[in-house]
């Protein structure tokens, strides 16, 4: 890890960029196509791919969080300090919405824009709350099991979660707020946010949950067992 | 390995999120695009992607079977206790069944549904006996030579079975179940069921068999070879 | 490697595997799309993506050649012998051609059939000597710098080569044979064979002399540099 | 590394191809589709495609930069002699040049031809500028925390970068001149060559920059601090 500057400026460079391959290819593909399936391909594919370099050149240096549900995650398991974890969440929604900006300098739209896309609805609420469990049990799962992998592991999740399911897979409350000042395709109205970043945390709490017993170490529930049976005798 | 009740844990979840994820690809290629094709790639991709995650992150606790075929074929190699098996392959189709219900909750659909679409004859059949050949051989011949690949070349044969087989490669027998409950892109009718299953389960047998001769460790062909003199003499 | 039984069963497998991806795909593709470019994307990414998984399982116990330009290059190199080079073009030839015909019943398409494809010209063949060549150099600076990684090179070689070479990159005299046994999307007229395999097989030569020359080791290159002093004493 | 005549023969040989890929797969999609995304798609794949492999097999040999931009900042650290960098950048468009003319011979185009694309304005230098960024903060990270991913890396980036930057990112000045000479999918008028390689050099140069303060290794930085300690005594 390096100090908490160059954490911080990680954390605003990985969520730009990312944020700007969301929303710009949503931009190229809509202006390129009627076809929204193809849209919606040309959306994914650059998504997954930014995701995979992001996370392997800044992991080292930030961890790599870009996702203030993550980093929720790793401050509730006491593996990030909580006023270093609020900072991260601010660099977060910055770089996120440099990234909408950044997009739109570069397609020539106005900077500053708000979205009018609904997406409401128990569904997408489901939906959400399917995605970012599936983010968060991914990325526990793969610190516990093959941490060298995280990057492919997350970029190809999130490959499969734009299609399956219905909200086309946010799974993060700053890259919500950023889409949020974007009206292009990959944009939601700023209405709809609180229903998405509810879903998002508590689909992350439910993963922290369901990981903390499904990837006990054997070890640690061997020792676990034995506390107990000490403290019963 | 952890103990049974994760593995089974395991298993539940693994078989939900590849079947959320086949059936939720479907609806969403499909709602998207009149062209069959482009629903195919968009069926495609992500469950190829999910299948290379699913296997990294579940693999070490339950084997990530997630399919009564290779759930059997491990059965009869003696690698995995016939009872715990039996389990196995219960949890697979509970786990199958939750994930199409799990994506018509996220796509605000009927919950419960019967596909009504037909997928039989000789083709079919065919294509499903060459589906499931591969899928298994491929993870028996992964596990002889490159274990830790695995997860890639599942998600990678996967990824070509959908388009080189006539049946799109269902190869799963718990999959194919939990298809029947979706009347949607990715179903299958009911009736048609036996015909897959049948057809997969031979496959399997079929590849196990080929393998047992076709990676045997020189050492053992050698062994097997004096052992042979030996009684002979 | 194994047993020469084996290894023509292994190359027999492959080749038959590889060439019903090709078939099979391209039947799968031209039946659900109007569009060509589509088309030919549904069997671009299944071919990459099966190679992939062949070279790895398979190549342990044959070398995964699949290829008689291929197997012509390491019979030249002395790399295996050349009686074993003439059953390998065998068994790649007969598993090839197996391979279109399991397509055409999986599709319940006439089992045995004639392409009436015309791919000729001297586009076509300027871009077989290419595809050849760019495919032998890769497999020969992958064996020299990164042998594990052969399989994702030549996966992913042939998935750009169907694209940015006018033939789609048969690079395969077998596959090509093959080919002319299926009249459908990834068909060849058997005419246009002659023209085809000249070119694949100038093209692997000119990768393997090249390579001769750009990948020589720096410490034979040394060596062969004394040598000559040694001898100009 | 290879004696310079290998290291400049190994740019020429990676640019021509990469350029074969990038207008021969553009010629393709052009010709087989009316949908310009869909026509992107297949030309970005194999993009993405190639440079993994280039960079693999030909990274041994010459560093596989390809790329005036990405010598520019190497020279620029001294990690390659001035003398010698410019000889790179002279291999490097000479070989992107022999790579457009191979495209059109295998196209049966006529084999000399000037683009007649615009390709100008603000939105496009800022995209030209983003996406040279993206590429050198890329290489350079990934040279300081995972070198072997690196192929990976740039070819995910690329495919990234294709859809998310205005410009579909060319991010490299030979490449960029070798499209002028291209009136297809992928060409670029000569007259709009000099805003792209400003943009493009720009943005190596800000990457370069920002890499220096943010990959700064923590034993450097405790020394620098230390250092500034003695002096202040």
């Amino acid at each position: 890890m390096a100090d908490l500057n160059r954490r911080l400026v990680a954390e605003v460079l990985g969520t730009a960029i990312l944020v700007a391959t969301v929303v710009g290819s949503g931009i190229m593909a809509d202006r390129l196509t009627d076809d929204v399936a193809l849209a919606l391909l040309g959306n994914t594919l650059p998504t997954g791919a930014i995701l995979v370099v992001l996370i392997t050149i800044l992991g080292p240096i930030s961890g790599a969080h870009f996702n203030p549900a993550v980093t929720m995650v790793f401050a509730l398991r006491r593996e990030i300090e909580m006023n270093v974890a609020l900072l991260y969440v601010i660099a977060q929604v910055v770089g996120g919405i440099l990234g909408s900006l950044l997009a739109h300098a570069m397609f020539e739209l106005p900077i500053v824009q708000v979205s009018e896309t609904v997406r409401t609805g128990s569904g997408q609420w489901v939906a959400e709350a399917v995605a970012a469990f599936g983010l968060v049990f991914t990325i526990l799962a793969g610190l516990r099991f093959k941490s060298d992998a995280i990057p492919w592991l997350v970029g190809l999740y999130i490959t499969a979660a734009y299609w399956f399911t219905a909200s086309t897979s946010f799974a993060n409350p700053a890259v919500a707020i950023a889409r949020a000042f974007s009206n292009t395709f990959a944009g939601i109205r700023p209405l709809d946010l609180p229903g998405f970043i509810v879903a998002e945390l508590l689909g992350a709490l439910l993963a922290m949950w369901l990981a903390g017993w499904l990837l006990a170490e054997p070890k640690l529930a061997a020792q676990e067992i034995k506390s107990k049976l000490k403290a019963a005798e």
